[in-house]
C-alpha cells in the first residue's frame, strides 16, 4: 500500500463541512453585512441561558478554601470519589436506580461519554444501531471505534422509535443501540410505552442471540422537559444492560466546561469487567481524568438547573406561531429543538430559500432523514418574536 | 469468533495495575498505619507548588466580566482564536518559531495532545518509535491508534537519545518518533548536539524512504529546567516535520484543568492537510473542544510559571545527598524526577527493600529500562530533608 502521510478518514472528518457550522458561519458573515439584529440564526444547539448563580459561587468558594495543588490536581481517573458519590445519591433520589459511586465514571462531556463507552465495548465486526433522525456525530464515534452504524429509519408520523423497523434490521452482530431522549434533533421525548416495548424487543433478541445487547442512553437533555406530565423514564430501571451517557452541558449551561459522566448499570452483566473496560478506554483515548474543578462544581450543584423556563416560553411561542402559519411542527416535549416539515421535499433547497428571509435553519438530511428542518430555539425570546414575520413570509412564498 | 462482551484490550488496560498508582496507594495505607509524616512517598509526578496567584485572579475576573453563556460556551473545536493567538505570540517571542494561531490546536492536556496527534497520522502497519526509558502511556496511546511501538534501548551512560540504536531499528514503516525532553522519568534534558544529530538522521531516512517521518515533541516539562545554561531547543526550529505536544499541567501547576495544545509546524509537509487530520482526530475521539475557561486562563497567563525554585532546591538537595551516600544519580537538568541506579540488579526488589525504610520509589521496568528507580521530587523540601536518613540507611543495608 502506498505511504499515507496521515489517516485518510481523519483528514476527511477534519475537512468535512458540518452543515450546522457552515450555517452558523454564514450567519456571522450575514450579520456583518446587514446587522446582527436582522439575522435569525437558529442553527446552533448552544445553551442560551446562563449557568445558575450557584456555579460561580461554588467556583469562588473552592478557590478561597481549597489548596491550589488539590483543586487543580489530578483526580482519580474515574473521577473524585466524593463527586461520584454526590451524583449517585442524586440519581438514586430522583430515580431509585440503586447506582453507587463505583458505577460512575466521570468524563469530559457527552461526546467523551459516548466515545469512551463505544471504545470499551465495540469490537471489529460489531454493529451499533440508532434511530433516525439522529445526532450525526454518532456515525463518527461508532466508526472511529471500528464498528458499523446501522440506522433505523424514522417513524415519520410520531418520531418515536420505529420498532417494527428495528426488529427487521437487528442482527446477531448488533452489540449496542444508542437511544437519545429527549431527542436531538426532534425535541421528542420517547414515551414510556415506546421504551418498554423497545426493551422487550432487546431482551428477546438477547435471548435469541445468546449475548448482551447494550442500550446506550445518550441523555444530555434529560432535565430539559417542559410539561409537568412529561416523564423521561430512567433506562437502567427498564433494562439491565444499560449505559447512561450524561453531560451537564445543557442542564447547567456549561458546555465549554466539558463535564459529564457514564453510568455502567450495576445490573449489567459482567458489570465490573465492563466498568474496567470503560476505564481502559478512557485511558487509551487520552482522557486521564475529567476536569477537576468542574467535577467539584457539578457535585455541589447536583439537582440544580439553569432557568429552563426561557426554553419553554420559546418552544410555546414558536410551536404555536409556526403551526398557525401552516407549518407541520412535531410537538417537542423537551430539548431545545423544534422539528418542522420543510415546505418542499428537498430540505436543503428549503433552507436556502429561508435564507432569503434571513432565517438560518438546519436541513434534516445530516440527521439521517429527509424533508424536515431543525430549529434550535436556545436563543432569545425577543429574537424569536422578531423572526415570526419572516417565518410567515416564508410560508406565504410557498402558497 | 466468539462474542466478546467488551474490548479485551480495553479490559486489560482498565485492569492493569500501574506500578506508580499501586505504590501511591500503598503509601496511603501505610500513612494510616504509621502516620503520614513517617512515609516518604516519591511515587507521583503531581506538581507540588501552587498555581500562580494570577491564575485565580484571572478566573475571578473572567467570572465577573464575561457573560456566562460566553465563558462557559463551546469554543471553536480548534480552540478560541484569541487564545491560540496569545499562545502563538508567546512561542514566537521565546523561540522565533513563526507559528501562527492557525497552526495551534487546543487540547485537554498532554495525553490528549498525544492521542489526537497519533490518531491523526498513524495507519495500520505503521510503527511509532520512542527512546527508553519512556512514559509508559506512550505504548497505550500508540497501540490504541492501531500502530506498533518500537522502543530504542537506553544509553545507560548518559541517558541521552541512543542514536546508533535508532539507526539500527528505524525502518520504512517508521512514521513517527516521540521525543520527551526534559525527560520523564530521567529528568535529563537532551543536548542540542544530540538533538541535531537525531534530526540529521531523520532527514537522511526521510530521503531514503521517500516519506516524512514525524517528530512528536512531548514537552510538558519545557519550563522545568534549573540551570541558567540549560537550553531546551525548540524542535520545530531544528526539524520541519515536527508536532509539539504541550500541556500547562506542570508549568502552571494545573494538571486537573486538562489544558494543553498541539503545534503542527507551519514548515511541515502538507501542513494544512495534517492539521485537518488533527481536527478530524480530535472530533472522532470525542474531545469537542478544550475546556473553555481553562483556555482563557492559560491565554492570560502565557509566559508565567508556578514558583519552580522549590523543585530546583529539591533537586539539589536530593542529588547531592544521594550522591554522597554512594548512589549513582543521573544529573537531572529538568522535570521533577531523579533517576538513580538501584543497588541491586532487580529494581523491583530494590523498591521492595526501600519500603522497609518507608521510602516509596518507582522501579524503572515499566519505563522500558531495568535496574533504575525514579524519584519524583515534586514534594515538600521538608519531606525530602526528613527522608535523607532513610536513603542513607537503605544504602548501608547494601554494604
Amino acid at each position: 500500500m502506498a505511504f499515507q502521510p496521515y489517516q485518510a478518514s481523519m483528514l476527511a472528518l477534519g475537512q468535512a463541512p458540518s452543515v450546522i457550522r457552515e450555517t452558523f458561519e454564514y450567519g456571522n458573515r450575514r450579520a456583518q453585512e446587514i446587522g446582527r439584529e436582522n439575522v435569525f440564526d437558529f442553527s446552533l444547539g448552544n445553551p442560551s441561558v446562563p449557568a445558575p448563580e450557584s456555579v460561580h459561587d461554588t467556583m469562588r468558594r473552592l478557590m478561597d478554601e481549597t489548596a491550589s495543588v488539590l483543586l487543580h490536581g489530578y483526580t482519580s481517573a474515574v473521577g473524585a470519589e466524593p463527586v461520584r458519590k454526590a451524583i449517585a445519591d442524586d440519581i438514586n433520589k430522583r430515580f431509585g436506580a440503586g447506582i453507587s459511586a463505583a458505577d460512575l465514571y466521570m468524563t469530559c462531556g457527552a461526546a467523551a461519554s459516548l466515545t469512551v463507552t463505544l471504545h470499551a465495548i465495540l469490537c471489529p465486526g460489531d454493529t451499533c444501531m440508532t434511530f433516525a433522525p439522529f445526532f450525526p456525530e454518532y456515525r463518527v464515534f461508532v466508526e472511529a471505534a471500528g464498528a458499523k452504524l446501522t440506522v433505523v429509519p424514522a417513524d415519520l408520523d410520531s418520531f418515536q422509535m420505529n420498532l417494527p423497523a428495528l426488529e427487521q434490521l437487528i442482527t446477531p452482530e448488533t452489540k449496542a443501540i444508542i437511544v437519545n431522549t429527549p431527542n436531538n434533533p426532534t425535541g421528542v421525548v420517547f414515551t414510556e410505552e415506546n421504551l418498554r416495548k423497545f426493551c422487550d424487543i432487546l431482551r428477546a433478541k438477547e435471548a435469541e442471540y445468546g449475548h448482551p445487547i447494550y442500550l446506550i442512553a445518550d441523555e444530555p437533555y434529560r432535565e430539559l422537559v417542559y410539561d409537568d406530565k412529561t416523564v423521561v423514564p430512567y433506562l437502567p430501571n427498564l433494562y439491565d444492560n444499560t449505559f447512561v451517557c450524561y453531560s451537564f452541558s445543557k442542564s447547567l449551561s456549561l458546555p465549554g466546561d466539558r463535564i459529564g459522566y457514564i453510568v455502567v448499570s450495576p445490573k449489567m452483566q459482567d458489570n465490573r469487567s465492563v466498568y474496567a473496560a470503560v476505564c481502559g478506554s478512557g485511558r487509551a483515548l487520552g482522557f486521564v481524568c475529567a476536569p477537576s474543578l468542574a467535577q467539584r462544581v457539578v457535585a455541589e450543584n447536583v439537582g440544580k438547573t439553569s432557568d429552563l423556563s426561557v426554553y419553554r416560553r420559546n418552544r410555546d411561542l414558536l410551536y404555536n406561531a409556526l403551526s398557525e402559519y401552516g407549518y407541520r411542527c412535531i410537538y417537542p416535549d423537551g430539548a431545545f429543538y423544534l422539528w418542522v416539515q420543510a415546505l418542499e421535499p428537498d430540505a436543503n433547497a428549503f433552507c436556502q430559500k429561508a435564507r432569503d428571509f434571513e432565517l438560518l435553519l438546519v436541513p434534516s438530511d445530516s440527521f439521517g432523514c429527509e424533508g424536515f428542518i431543525r430549529i434550535a430555539y436556545c436563543v432569545t425570546t425577543e429574537m424569536i418574536e422578531r423572526s415570526l414575520p419572516a417565518f410567515k413570509k416564508l410560508a406565504e412564498a410557498y402558497r
